[in-house]
């Protein structure tokens, strides 16, 4: 690694003609859905009615629903025996429902089920957390003595037999780091995963996994939307004291309109949904991904002015923390970024330093004029 | 009352210039919020993002929250000692949430808690249910014998002596019961009430709440925001089932943003609280909704071809169920109404007829317009 030269502010300032938005989530959409939503928004295809205005039982929202989970499942090849549900809450309140939906199949008499755990980051850690109201917790594996720099391999997780489910934070957003790989258990015990962060931006083997759950608020539309995609055979075992608002059976026999769900966020994500599959569907998407990813990464390791700390075989392609080696110019980095159109880098407050989130609105030329700054500021020719 | 005369289909088609929307929620909303939502949606007051777009911890989101807070404590002068949350879940939630919330308070060495409910329909009744998963429940009074026409009276509800607290849902949005008093309640016990379909439509004293609930769809915003007034010696009572994104006090306590809240429908409430405080405010609103109640009342009471069955004293001004005398003609009767632009007209289908929903924001043109075609069917001349 070579030595970056020393920092030389202040550097030129750029008229900003594009605006380019890193927000970890709330985060970027598409254009176009944006262009879209802003046009539909006094009436939808001639309804006379916003969606927003829509009762979410009348023919118009019933359609809107239809096509958004028609369209998701062709994207991520859902198979037929996995229930696609919208609900709220998002993925905190979703670390606290899956354990209520989920314990209950492994301990009908009510002695204790045990949820095994890999504590990857900040958001597995806060699962641990939620699900410990619920049921005996085993972190089978942590990344934590190495400050969650890496996905502890497989070989080495201590795993409970008879435990009710294995979770997983597949990609974790604070820290940066992401499964390159699907465990496989030999016991059949499901896997779930949250997969909040990096949801449609790689192909995934749903069959693979018992429950995906996914706060919206990233790769598919607005928060206040939560994604849950369960194999029906983990249905109907949902605890006494779960909401039935939460429980997945009544809102998969409702079709998610048991109660009135997030209407507009449900058609915002369609819309993103249709946008992404005109684009070619995620295996476009993760190709669009790997080749962002490549690019910002190859600007942080060029020299050590900036440092990406997470071991190279488990860089997230949708979270890119970094850090300036002189971090006295955090400020002024943060600062020039935005008169470039360069928002909302800073990072997480629990890790400091600086995040890129380049989810899949996020278009190239966006990393590439953030590459374009990080090599200016670091005085790289 | 008279008689109305025979119906004499088929009446004249009108040409559609003005669409009114009588949804009972998701609804209607001001067309003004809807303009400035549209006009926003790529750039939020030139951000360059869309509201979707940003960070809830981002300088432009928190102004945007700050001051859909203040314009909401405005409008309902709501007392310094309660707490304004937004939450995720609807009604149907926080029906769950409350008991998760509250019955902590008065049973903190584990022995059951009892509350109380009045039952004056079907939302009441469904909060019944799902505060039996928490604690012993008490029907303290019900009107389930006149088939939800009326609020019985204060002096026969038979309350329990240290209840955690005494649940009303103070408009009942299927039924169309709504009430005209408070209770006084003694012995301090507090009163948690569900205010969903008639929240912002009259003024009301909110010291004499404990907690007033709200899902967002009828007179606020999008649905998958709920609202949440607590008075702060409430807080910090939650048992430790209570997901910690749905516990009041961690939620108080971080300003609503503990996790990532539904912040597209905090903006569009913001819209909608900002545009009543330009229409005069809660007390103004009161004034047209009174009006325009009085207005399709009056039509449906003149003969006997409609009918709304609810006490006189117990109508509700946001939601009229009514049948027609002749059911025979109820798919004619809807498509009349569609035809004119007279839209969700149909009743829930847990009760059957007709339901004109008219919230804060149905203008009385739209109300006159149902009432000219209410007569128009009815054949009145």
């Amino acid at each position: 690694m070579k030595t970056a030269p020393t920092h030389r502010p202040p550097f030129a300032r750029t008229i900003v003609t594009q605006i380019y938005n890193f927000s970890a989530g709330p985060a970027v959409l598409p254009k176009e859905v944006l262009q879209e939503a802003a046009a539909d928004m006094l009436d939808w295809h001639g309804s006379g009615m916003s969606v927003m205005e829509m009762s979410h039982r009348g023919p118009e929202f019933i359609s809107i629903y239809e096509a958004a989970v028609r369209d998701l499942r062709q994207l991520l090849d859902v198979p037929s025996n996995y229930k696609i549900l919208f609900l709220q809450g998002g993925g905190l309140g979703e670390n606290a429902i899956v354990p209520m939906n989920l314990v209950g199949r492994v301990s009908p008499s009510g002695q204790p089920a045990t949820i095994d755990f890999v504590h990857t980051g900040s958001w597995s850690g806060k699962s641990v957390k939620e699900a410990a109201r619920y049921a005996t917790v085993n972190v089978a594996a942590s990344s934590e003595g190495t400050r969650f720099t890496t996905v502890p391999p497989q070989s080495g997780w201590k795993l409970t037999p008879g435990a009710a489910y294995l979770h997983l934070c597949t990609n974790e957003t604070i820290d940066g780091v992401e499964y390159n790989f699907v465990p496989e258990l030999a016991d059949g015990t499901p896997i779930v995963a949250d997969m909040s962060s990096h949801i449609l931006s790689r192909t995934i083997d749903v069959s693979k996994y018992g429950v995906i759950f996914a706060g919206a608020q990233k790769n598919i539309g607005p928060a206040g939307l939560t994604l849950v995609i369960v194999r029906e055979d983990l249905l109907g075992h949902a605890l006494p004291i779960c909401p039935s608002a939460f429980d997945w059976s009544t809102v998969a026999a409702h079709d998610s309109m048991y109660n009135t769900p997030p209407t507009y966020g449900i058609y915002i994500a369609g819309l993103v949904f249709a946008h992404l599959l005109r684009q070619g569907g995620v295996a476009a998407a993760e190709r669009r991904n790997i080749a962002k990813a490549e690019l910002l990464y190859a600007a942080l390791d060029a020299d050590d002015f900036y440092q990406n700390r997470v071991a190279q075989d488990c860089r997230s392609r949708m979270n890119v923390p970094f850090y300036l080696r002189d971090e006295t110019l955090n400020d002024t980095f943060l600062a020039g970024a935005k008169a470039r159109g360069l928002l909302q880098l800073k990072g997480h407050k629990s890790v400091g330093g600086m995040r890129a989130s380049i989810y899949n609105a996020m278009p190239i030329e966006g990393v590439q004029a953030l590459v374009d700054y990080l090599n200016e500021f670091a005085g790289r020719t």
